[in-house]
């Protein structure tokens, strides 16, 4: 029997990542990234068995394709060729039309191309890697994997934006929520963990990473999330504001900022680097608060505060309680930062199990605090939206 | 003896609202409007003794100046001319340069003026508003209380906005909070009422009018409230927005939407209004979803839904809660919304109290739900800001 092996691609649009993933173990049997792309200095790089090649794609054309042909012949030497069975790609919107993985053809990929106006910085990568990969390798399905699909669920009350109604039928201005798979992942995780029916579950799952999201996930479903239309809502992130006062931007407009001044702001210089003007990184926030930087201080107080706050909203939207579950780099390796936000949660009788929480770090999962008011814990989940990607892919074989 | 009377002036870029309040009993003696300023249609109207009297403001010059010279003749007519001890101001924003009650001198007027930067529409009519006051009654101490200053005593966490620090210390953009009079009042009113000292009591406070706010109270100390750096932050107000992704403010943008018109949308045409695309008002929302209007519906439920998520994250600032305090228009009138809004807080263990809910109403106090979980209790107080103005100044003779 040959293996399942899916080849996953995540196209940006300077970069592509991929991964040939066990459908079965999870493992990534091989892992890379395409880099640089549209610069003379693209390349490709990939791991295999622990031991790291790196290549010049060439300079001239499109270097989607270029990186994906590479694939082609990289999987041909690693031997790889009969055991993969299918392509499936992250896509980061699929509007209201794609509530769930989809097996990609021309109707789709043109539809995927029309979802640009509401992401038009990742839809037109996705897609561009979707036609390179489809040219590649022609006689495999690919699959698409949207961002947004899990949270098409959120009720109306949840992704309505608070605004002139026709704002909504015009341009589909409403809540999409992003982190999807991942969201997914963990609370499907967290329900085998606690050895719970999914479909009697309730969890708030959060994602904190560069990019950080919250989600509230009632008996499997996502019932709200933080990001909003685009990834700059709900929570304070690495150079993304998250939430602000929309007054602010009419003040700095009014003092003669540009548009694109003020949204470059928001997106790229608030945030922890931001407020702390040293870095975007947490590691490297905790590390200039221990030598007593003041607003790197302040940075991770903002951030952890906030979390928290919304942690407490989405008892809102919940019928029940689990877990608060951690995830993505900061989530599952900062003891540091997830102590904070629990302590933030003293009244709902949150109790931090500091043994456990020092524990679940670098890939390990665990209980990290309980709170006995609520019947409920917390714990970290490593997130893992490859596998996600390649079950999806191999389930609809 | 005479009465300790005080003359209180809220001043807007058009109206005029003042009122004569016993500064013991609370009692309006007199309270009037003077409306459509910059028009020839200007009009002053007041009612006293149950009787209302309206008149035509002289078109030409200043209708500030005109009504409250007014408001001279009017007083020694009705005879309190000897009872009235001071002139109360309320005053928008008073930065962080007002962390209370002050009395009115040249530099503090000028300040008010400085800080118009920051209020642009109300801070330069309050102004307008003491100049007035003070050439009138030149013999009265006059006080500015300020909206702003009952949140000066948030952490810098709850203040910051999380974007670049520069923009804090060049033009002071953090989160300064409104409707610190209401919510001021209000926590005091419910330490009484449940007989709880003010320095160990915590409340979460929640002012419900067009405009509207929630503020986390711990001992008497305002810990964070929803609106922001301006008043359009936070919940979904009557024609307000609230809260909403930024990025969708850039979308509009791109689409050609000026500064203008994605602004006077936000504030003038979202909330209720935008919604429901029927009315501002709450109690025209109620109607409408009883005959069956769907888009009434979706706007109560998105607002109900949010004010719940912003109480249940009000908990994370809070060492303790006694109780979550309904108050303005809608706070203290409808049950209907209260009720929508306690059923979502049902995780947290609120049960609704029917009868008392459906009491406390038209000026009614009362306790209209428990929380046996949190050992606290919801409960309504009719808010009184003129009072505090009125005691404001008294205090400070």
């Amino acid at each position: 029997m040959s293996n399942s092996y899916v080849l996953v691609i995540n196209s940006g649009s300077s970069s592509l990542k991929f991964a040939i993933i066990d459908s079965v173990s999870g493992d990534a049997i091989v892992s890379g990234l395409g880099e640089c792309f549209g610069l003379p200095e693209a390349t490709i790089s990939w791991k295999f068995n622990g031991e790291k090649t790196q290549e010049a794609i060439e300079a001239q054309g499109n270097h989607h394709q270029h990186a994906i042909k590479r694939l082609v012949t990289l999987i041909e030497s690693l031997g790889f060729t009969n055991d993969i069975v299918a392509v499936g790609h992250r896509v980061v919107h699929g509007g209201e039309k794609f509530t769930s993985t989809v097996k990609i053809d021309n109707q789709v990929l043109t539809e995927i191309e029309r979802l640009s106006d509401l992401a038009p910085l990742h839809n037109p990568a996705g897609a561009k890697g979707i036609e390179a990969a489809i040219e590649a390798f022609p006689n495999l399905p690919q699959f698409a994997v949207f961002d947004t699909a899990f949270h098409q669920t959120m009720p109306t009350k949840a992704f309505t934006a608070g605004i002139d109604k026709d704002l909504y039928t015009e341009y589909g201005i409403r809540r999409y929520g992003f982190h999807g798979t991942s969201h997914f992942y963990v609370s499907r995780q967290a329900a085998k963990i606690l050895d719970i029916p999914v479909e009697k579950s309730g969890f708030i799952t959060v994602h904190l990473g560069n990019g950080a999201s919250v989600c509230a996930v009632q008996n499997g479903k996502s019932k709200d999330t933080s990001m909003g239309f685009t990834p700059l809502a709900g929570l304070m992130m690495g150079t993304r504001s998250g939430d602000i006062d929309p007054g602010i931007l009419e003040f700095l407009m009014k003092k003669g900022w540009s548009q694109d001044q003020v949204f470059d702001m928001l997106n790229k210089k608030s945030g922890f680097l931001g407020v702390s003007h040293i870095t975007s990184d947490a590691r490297g926030i905790l590390e200039a608060m221990e030598q007593g930087h003041e607003d790197a201080k302040l940075a991770f107080e903002v951030f952890t505060y906030r979390v928290a706050k919304y942690i407490a909203s989405y008892l809102i939207p919940l019928t029940s309680l689990d877990a608060i579950v951690f995830t993505g780099g900061i989530g599952e390796n900062s003891n540091i930062i997830r102590e904070e936000i629990l302590n933030n949660l003293s009244l709902l009788g949150f109790v931090v199990d500091s043994e456990g929480n020092d524990k679940a770090r670098f890939g390990n999962e665990g209980i990290i605090a309980r709170s006995e008011l609520l019947g409920a814990v917390a714990m970290v989940v490593p997130t893992n939206e490859e596998l996600v990607i390649a079950r999806e892919c191999v389930e609809r074989l």
